[in-house]
């Protein structure tokens, strides 16, 4: 690569003459590793005018650099960076002072720390990887997507690629929300009640951000969204939880000094239990007695294959209290990071304002895509197609842990992409998975999911999204048998 | 488009048949406008599955609704939405109920409002629009761009595409900013040292969160990029300001309580007044004496023209106490939200945890293309189209301003897209803006720079980033006219 002469500043403090100066900003950026060998110097005209120095200053620098072998000289193409120059170090001397500033002190607000997720990094190099909300390459309709990119990035739709556009969404994305998904969660919006977020966790963390406060009560299930809680715990309001059972959330146990509570209905996160119609309305009647808000968190509505979905509970919301999120991350890809939220107007004005302050807006291409990708039914194809491969793999895993003794504690029963599993008889769900690592399987221990301190250790999550049908029921065979490993160990 | 099944649900609390329960479905469908007409109905077989009723009701249901004219039957096509079909009424009765919510006690916390830019959404369709901060499409190089794009979508990078990344950023990206831009700041840093960020408002807000608290003391300067005073605004700090000068922010008038100093020495925002060599390092002793931390804000420092830029006041921080933002906003686009911030690892990794708990991470795709985008020296191209093209446009419109008698305020003396400007004796800029606007030019009246009740109403920004060389004289022309018949109608 040619280095640009912007790389290159003369220090006014500096002791020696300015040949050496120069010298020494040649040698110290090849030694620090910015410049490479082979890398080609600027022209000394071009240097000396950029540093306002004269040129032969600038030739006897580099002359100088080649009698040194920083620099070689192939006529006239010019300076480069020599094959024989010295190489940097493997660990470079850090040329900067110490910190002097005491950062316990300076940071005024402390961010709790993410719980663990306890996935490797390189998860996609292990043969049964059991692990959720990632994207299957084999599922993703990539070529689709990559065809309505090139069209959102065309001349015609330049403004909303490359636009500031403050406060607003992009219009053709929020008609796609309104007419295209939110009918199928039984739900009637007008585009002022609907907000873009990045992701179902921006839209989660603005509702936290704008309905609590350090006086306020919020309620979350138990267990829970471990991304939830941290928000929560962010927010420094007070919380509760509320043990949820095989029908969720039990209406009767939300605590009537609740200012707003975080429900995961359609399939609770992580258990799947589904909400009956019955207590969904008395959900409704408590929020109206005790006046409490409730966000609904609809994740994964789309990947129904095993039974119809029940509309979503922002459907039977007469009163304005249920502000609605949906993601993409599952229908899509996460790494997309786009979402949005359904309230009444009052509370998205307000998150729209959050949102101009936080982070401007959610980027105009990314929007334009995927608006593309619904109007032109891409996404319903892509959505069938997951469904069923889906409901293949979950019917391939249900098999497999019949026939080898595991035990499901909640299996979602409209569909989804994960099953909810107990580890046998005292056996630490953490000590199983990391045995299995051994093993090229990787599945998800449920602690993040109780909370620091709350983790009874018998939980595990195993998801079916991102391993294909014929490596399930090996991966199945060996949680079995190290669990059973494991269970003799301890008995 | 085809109506999916999806889109119907059964009232188990309806009080009629099933078929009119169907029949009402649809025609609510219609008169709602979210049918439209000539979508498709679902096939009868689909949908009796679907809802797991006999066929019959459906059909029965579809043909009492063709007797009424909402649908149409095509024979073995089947049934679509009637070309003579009830139209939606333009404005629909709401189908919804009051919200019941009280919801100036249900927002916890107020956002403030964004300062009133004060452009028109459709400000493109100007034909003088002197406007900032926005991109022209004569300037991007949108071939290069779309190709990196592609390339991105390619399934090589697939995972950097899709991935959920959880806190971490793209490799590439952190890399070439380290290489590729930071040595042109005269920066070194190392990659924990570096965060990418949704843009450089993104970056000032999470930095006002980690550092301020309502015990904390930030400074700004007065005039002042209005986005940060709304971001320190909402931190509920304490704040204060500092008049600047020709050259700058003053050190000595930084008051000792200070914790944090919001600044943007390379050129001042918005008067474009650069901060000479002593007083960065009287600033910097200023901050080592009374224990502050500076924030450096180095917006657009890529459009220099006039002359070199002097390094940032960061190239000079021993003492760890400088956090540099830098953005792409002006170099690439702000509809891209990428910005980035280089810091001492203690605040990266803090600042690391919020945007995890804020949006996760920067959707994967476009940190990509930046960094294609950057290692393929398209960067470097577009960078020089755009500082020639804007120094053509700059001495044009610094001519026509001498000869219709202007006054410019302030100048970037390296470059830059903007001209900070005083309106004429006894003519308030917001009025000039107003007038303006009925004749095809857009102004920018610094009103938002001031802040409320402190507008002296005396100065505007001229920008001629999204205005090419054939307009500007004429523009500026009418901005004279418009000026002097101002000032005489109030002599």
């Amino acid at each position: 690569m040619a280095i640009p002469v912007e790389q290159f500043f003369l220090d006014p403090g500096h002791q020696g003459t300015l040949q050496r100066q120069l010298q020494e900003i040649v040698a110290s950026g090849i030694l620090a590793g910015r410049f490479h060998q082979g890398d080609r110097m600027p022209s000394s005209r071009g240097l000396a005018r950029h540093l306002g120095i004269s040129r032969i200053t600038v030739t006897l620098a580099y002359t100088e650099l080649v009698a040194n072998d920083y620099l070689s000289s192939r006529g006239r193409s010019g300076y480069f960076v020599s094959d024989s120059a010295p190489r940097p170090p493997v660990f470079p001397p850090s040329t900067r002072s110490e910190s002097r500033v005491d950062w316990s002190r300076a940071l005024g607000q402390r961010i709790p720390e993410a719980a663990a997720l306890n996935r490797p990094e390189d998860w996609r190099r292990y043969r049964y990887p059991f692990i959720y909300g990632q994207t299957d390459a084999r599922l993703f309709d990539h070529q689709n997507w990559r065809k309505c990119a090139l069209q959102a990035l065309g001349a015609r739709d330049f403004q909303a690629l490359t636009e500031d556009s403050y406060g607003r969404d992009d219009p053709q994305l929020v008609d796609q929300i309104i007419r295209h998904i939110l009918p199928r969660r039984g739900i009637v919006a007008d585009p002022s009640e609907v907000l873009v977020t990045l992701g179902a966790q921006n839209a989660l963390w603005m509702l936290a951000q704008i309905l609590l406060t350090q006086r306020r009560t919020a309620v979350m299930e138990f267990p829970c969204y471990p991304a939830l809680r941290e928000i929560l715990q962010q927010s420094r309001c007070n919380t509760a939880d509320i043990a949820v059972d095989e029908h969720g959330l039990p209406p009767d146990a939300v605590p009537p000094e609740t200012d707003v509570l975080f429900v995961t209905p359609s399939h609770h996160c992580p258990t799947s239990a589904t909400m009956p119609m019955a207590r969904r309305r008395a959900l409704l009647d408590r929020a109206e007695e005790h006046d409490f808000l409730i966000v609904e968190d609809d994740y994964e509505f789309e990947l129904a294959f095993a039974s119809t979905p029940s509309p979503a509970l922002k459907s039977l919301d007469r009163a304005g209290r249920v502000a609605y999120i949906g993601s993409f991350a599952k229908s899509l890809f996460p790494g997309l990071r786009l979402g949005y939220v359904v309230a009444p107007e009052p509370l998205i004005r307000e998150m729209r304002m959050l949102r101009s302050l936080v982070v401007r807006h959610v980027p105009g291409h990314i929007q334009r895509v995927a608006a593309y990708f619904l109007a032109q039914g891409h996404y319903d194809a892509q959505v069938h197609k997951m469904a069923r491969a889906y409901r293949d793999r979950r019917a391939v895993a249900e098999a497999a842990i019949a026939a080898n003794g595991l035990e499901i504690a909640g299996a979602p029963n409209f569909g989804g992409s994960s099953l909810w599993m107990r580890a046998p008889e005292g056996v630490r769900a953490a000590d199983l998975a990391e045995r299995l690592r051994q093993r090229q399987v990787l599945i998800e221990p449920a602690g993040p999911f109780f909370g620091e301190g709350r983790d009874p250790g018998t939980h595990y999550r195993l998801a079916y999204s991102s391993i294909g049908v014929p490596d399930i029921p090996e991966g199945i065979r060996r949680i079995a048998e190290e669990g059973e490993a494991l269970r003799r160990g301890t008995a």
